[in-house]
């Protein structure tokens, strides 16, 4: 078994109304010291090991977890995790 | 300025449907090699520095970008941000 964890964010062009609206809160709250908040997701999958592991995991990313048309995608698969 | 990067999850004993979801979808698009799924925030912070840089960071999560209760937060700080 392999764990891979999948990092999903907006593209930089893109608006972030959720970040914007962290970031408001963080200012109302006096961290005026944050100047930029971006928000995405963070996806953990355990999957069975196989020899077109990456293969599998860019398809997935490409068809379901993200949207690549506002977001970008990079993952790491972790090595050891045992059955 | 520094890039924070801030991985919140939710707890092992907590239940995510919206993971359980995403697998279902996964299975039923043939990856059936997909044995679990957990979802979480990934944020990323532009902050100025500062020397409690490390205190401050927990303080915002602590109080507002997880909720402590049912999830985890892990940070990094990225060096090397120029303004």
């Amino acid at each position: 078994m392999k764990k891979v964890k999948i990092y999903i964010t907006l593209r930089e062009s893109v608006l972030d109304p959720q970040g914007q609206a962290v970031m408001d809160s963080l200012h109302n709250m006096s961290y005026e010291d944050v100047k930029d908040v971006r928000i995405g997701k963070y996806i953990e999958l355990e999957m069975e090991d196989s020899k077109n592991l990456t293969n599998r995991i860019e398809e997935m990313c490409e068809k379901l977890l993200a949207n690549t048309v506002i977001e970008n995608y990079r993952y790491e698969i972790e090595e050891g995790v045992t059955q």
